[in-house]
């Protein structure tokens, strides 16, 4: 089955690409724009049909691989 | 309000980080994942109440900024 996670800085880690992207957006006529906070998306298939065990796999890769826990947060959907 | 984005390569494009993932995972005890696509997220703050205006923000946000249509698609969450 399909698993989505999202990596995201954490609250109070500075996001130097968000911020230009913002500066850009606020340039383009979205002037109503105030943070933007950029993060990163997997989408993992793993040969496991079992919702849990995926998850808890998911879970597994993100603390051993995918996220840097000291400055970033994830989120498996 | 809070707007979430997503922006993933289309279905076809190579995605060689996404490929570098999965075959780090593979040699890490996870040999049960068989493909790996890494996108791109981006948590968006406008000051807009009004979500279905605020989406529609975002949707013109990804089609003249965030995202490079030719080969990634976006998704509002």
């Amino acid at each position: 089955m399909k698993v989505k996670v999202i990596v995201t800085l954490k609250k109070g880690v500075l996001d130097p690409q968000g911020k230009a992207i913002q500066q850009t957006l606020n340039g383009m006529a979205f002037g109503n724009v105030s943070e933007v906070r950029q993060g990163k998306f997997f989408d993992i298939e793993i040969n496991e049909s079992d919702e849990t065990k995926a998850k808890s796999q998911a879970e597994e890769m993100c603390k051993k691989l995918l996220a840097n826990l000291v400055i970033e947060d994830y989120k498996i959907l």
